[in-house]
């Protein structure tokens, strides 16, 4: 007799996937062709590569630093990602159609790609607290609702957002932080003992973190317009990372009282360098300018991972698992802010002459409150009781939802001093 | 007294491998020199360096998912692509000689690391059960068959097969089963102890996984003729593995009677979609069509695994410890039969005009044929008694071929006699 | 009250990085600016992307191996990498000033990612022994002599070293050893108890090995000066290495009295032939003399592990953690010779006519020469007894360092037998 929490997916979840892509599919053969006009793809082929490798292992490791979550951050994150890419296809293409026709290239991948981050940067506020067949609902509504206001902010306000700092990094945040206000569990209210790390699953983490580290400079740099334009945000975002890593160190070290560094903060705020940059990063800031951006993100982030998470989970009952806020969305706003003041104060060195700094902060208020009102509805959603997620206690743990190797679970029946009779009845 | 199941390889290890490698060097010497006439090689090196991330560091990892296997899975994984990239640019090289030379360049590096894949698959079949020096020898029988065969295939039958999914893929598979079937050891029948995954190396295994995923649209293109066909077989490969990701995720689910997604399904048979679309990647079969191969290969490969692994082990005698025939071996005649509906029924959009569903057929024919005869004779030469494997009982464990951390040991002793006094006096 | 060893670095650290941090953006502010002129930059950005991973993944998870030093291996390696990135920017760029202005571009971002391989070389070589504060002070150091250095090699006495196995290589291993003679710590004489692997940190260590053996090809070509010379490099660097993988496994077992293989050896011997073709990896000595230098690159290697860094330790008061030695240092001197070698024999294949032996040969001895010095001196201003430095018995333990997850404190007092009262004191 299922409960109230049936965590067992087995028919819910195959039966949405399967209809899920098998919708994609028809809607492939409608409307998707070739792109024969575009022969110089090759050249932006590295760069798809390095996004490539960011979205399923930069941000599928980054999230395995929870002790008992490993399968679940690197698997449900590579689901997310396939389905997002096809879903992404479609919902960018409608917005460009030609003949009624989308046309895919690798630069359409790319953009394919990018619109799969904003879903898993939301994956990584309810990580451990949602279930796969949320997810795929997530993911489905997520992209739907990031293309729209792709298209309001690039093509009707006219603003620029080279590397997505605004419309997918602060996009993903909110919206994730939203799902998280609306889904949120006052049972977790004392930190559940799963969430926490290993010191294996802490070192599993930086392997997301240094690919995504690394090939931040070509997620800035993807779809600049030209070569120059390109060279620009790849060295700006090389420096700007590399200032905000140093600075990240000193504050983890300064805010423990031991002096200590923090994984969670090396794993994270060494990254919000990239984020910030990405508004202006192709534009002729140079790079101390961008070595700038990318201290003061590495201050804010650390600030907000030993302040405001805390104050936010307890008082604004909104639970964000990997601090997604952060890495993703202070700097986020960083970055458009950023935007704006180098659009208003340097004119001369826009990348073109139709930016201006009234657009800019059109675009990154509208990407907010849409990522924050698209965000609620989708909690709204994903809270009808019958999507599968799990107790408050059985939260952060991939025995719910994946085939867990024995040998763990006699390692934790040994740690715990459980009986093993009561585990093995809790798992049939 | 060496027993009839000596693994001490001190010295018959070391001197084949130092006499293959220099029979190599020698012939290297009197044949292999650089291809001066080719001066856009550097556009085609990021496709190299993805297919040399796949050889090395995808196969490698994806293989650790064994408890005890990790150094033997990555490191002898190491050894055989090293020894069979240099004996790959060999027999490769002498089907093309020009005044008795073999030019090497990047694209001859890219086919060496292809020729190495195929002895990886089949290593893949009988890991565990097999000893470094029949490895060597494997190594170099497979790549000079396989050699043999892409020269059948590619220039006497003129068929296409620019993905490999029948020259490599299901060559490898066919040649490890055999291998695996002519080896077959009864005192494995029923579930070796250590032939199971322990948390974390599930884990290991999805950095094998995903970097496979990733770059699997560099491996299908990087011998494409043209930039057109190589658009082509980048796109294709994306989304058929993007639709058998979403399509493995639901059936894993699917087969399992608590609904719950596994690791070996996950790891494995989210990959058969590159290998399925394979052959007819470069084609302009339009991503619907893509989907399609690469979800019923996701299907095929689920059920495989499910299913076919424990029939194929108990009734055939055929013990498949990675299950290639499922990620390589029915993905890739999947792939062979593709390749034969897409050039009869859409004469259009064939490649080049000179390829024909007979010859395709021909092709996948006798690919499996050579694979299963090369395996049976292979396998028979590595059944000689002498060659370092190991008993049944020390089977699936780094020990017999590698130092391993006290550590380890320690632990080992530790879950399974419970006693801590007997640890520390076993240390001493 | 503070001990002589007092290891809270909490005001030191965060006030030493954030004053480091900012001498260097208003250096940049000064001095850096954008290089217009360069527009097929974009051509070498896959080759800086390896480098990268090489830098940051490569030498952090190569370093990953001992039990409870992984976080400090991967963090402080991309601390050390963050910082040196932006000093040698400067540094190498003070040394070509137009207008006084350093322009940077792809180009100045492989140097400046080169430029921080020397100070994670030597890292290697204190691995475990030295504090946060005294790596950044080391890398300052280092990296403004080894900038010297280069300018003396490649300007002054126009040497070539397209690999750098001398000026990167040599240099950082000999800078290293230098700094290692000076802090030595008569206490570790006996193998500290900290100082061995785990099964998994093996593994990790693995990814390390990997990634620097995939992209070594790419660092050997980088700077190469035109697209002959660059295909040269990345042949001759990939057969050198394949040589060498298999010789170092052949003697990993000859020289272990059970035939075993030995991790250490594999994730370190392997590389040695990356670093000795380095210095002629662009001129045309055939594949088959790169296989010849990658061989005895290996079996150095694997005789330098297994006897000299032994004697080092226990005569020669070198305590050399990771044996780079080994890895850098010998291969390094063997690639210097085989340079001085191939422009004293073969005239007609120098990269350009200017190279001689005995430029050659200086270059060689002033870079060992200045790098012993530098050590030294950098050694002694270490040594000053307020940097941080942890006690013997602390060594080898990010716990000094780091907050480390409660589970692996808990897993230590267990295996330790330690009172649990005593160290839950000892956090407070």
């Amino acid at each position: 007799m299922p409960s109230a929490l049936d965590t067992n997916m087995r028919f819910k979840f195959s039966a949405l996937a399967l209809l899920l892509e098998v919708i994609i599919i028809v809607l492939f053969g409608l409307f998707v062709e070739y792109d024969s006009n575009n022969v110089s793809q090759n050249t932006i082929y590295p760069f798809f590569q390095d996004v490539h490798v960011m979205i399923f292992v930069g941000f599928g490791f980054l999230m395995t630093f929870l002790k008992k979550f490993g399968f679940s951050s690197v698997g449900i994150n590579m689901l997310i990602a396939a389905l997002g890419l096809q879903w992404g296809t479609l919902m960018q293409g409608f917005w460009h159609m030609k003949g009624g026709k989308i046309s895919v290239d690798i630069k359409s991948m790319i953009n394919a790609d990018f619109s799969t981050a904003t879903a898993l940067i939301s994956f990584g506020a309810v990580l451990g607290k949602t279930s796969p067949v949320q997810m795929l609902i997530l993911t489905i509504l997520e992209i739907t609702i990031f293309a729209c206001n792709e298209h309001l902010v690039t093509e009707i306000l006219q603003a620029t957002d080279v590397g997505a700092s605004m419309t997918i990094h602060a996009f993903g945040a909110y919206f994730g932080l939203a799902v998280a206000l609306v889904l949120y569990r006052p049972g977790l209210k004392n930190k559940h003992e799963n969430e926490e790390s290993t010191y294996h699953s802490d070192i599993f983490a930086m392997i997301g973190t240094l690919f995504l580290w690394l090939f931040w400079p070509s997620f800035n740099s993807a779809i600049a317009h030209d070569q120059d334009s390109r060279t620009k945000a790849i060295v700006n975002t090389y420096y700007s990372l590399a200032a905000c890593t140093v600075v990240t160190f000193a504050l983890s070290s300064l805010v423990d009282q031991r002096g200590k560094f923090s994984m969670v903060l090396i794993q994270n705020a060494t990254l919000a360098g990239g984020v910030a940059v990405g508004t202006c990063a192709d534009m002729s800031i140079y790079p101390f300018a961008a070595m700038c951006i990318g201290s003061i993100a590495g201050i804010i982030s650390v600030l907000g991972f030993k302040f405001l998470t805390p104050f936010m989970a307890s008082k604004l009952n909104i639970q964000d698992t990997c601090g997604v806020h952060n890495l993703h969305g202070l700097p986020g706003i960083l970055g458009g802010i950023a935007g704006i003041i180098v659009t208003a104060v340097r004119k001369e060195i826009r990348a073109t002459a139709r930016f201006t700094p009234d657009m800019q902060a059109a675009a990154l208020g509208s990407t907010i409150a849409i990522a924050l009102a698209g965000g609620i509805l989708t909690g709204g959603i994903l809270k009808l009781p019958f999507l599968g997620q799990a107790s408050d206690q059985n939260c952060f743990d991939d025995s719910v939802y994946w085939e867990v190797p024995e040998e763990e679970k006699l390692y934790e029946i040994h740690s715990n001093n459980h009986d093993e009779h009561s585990r093995f009845e809790a798992t049939m």
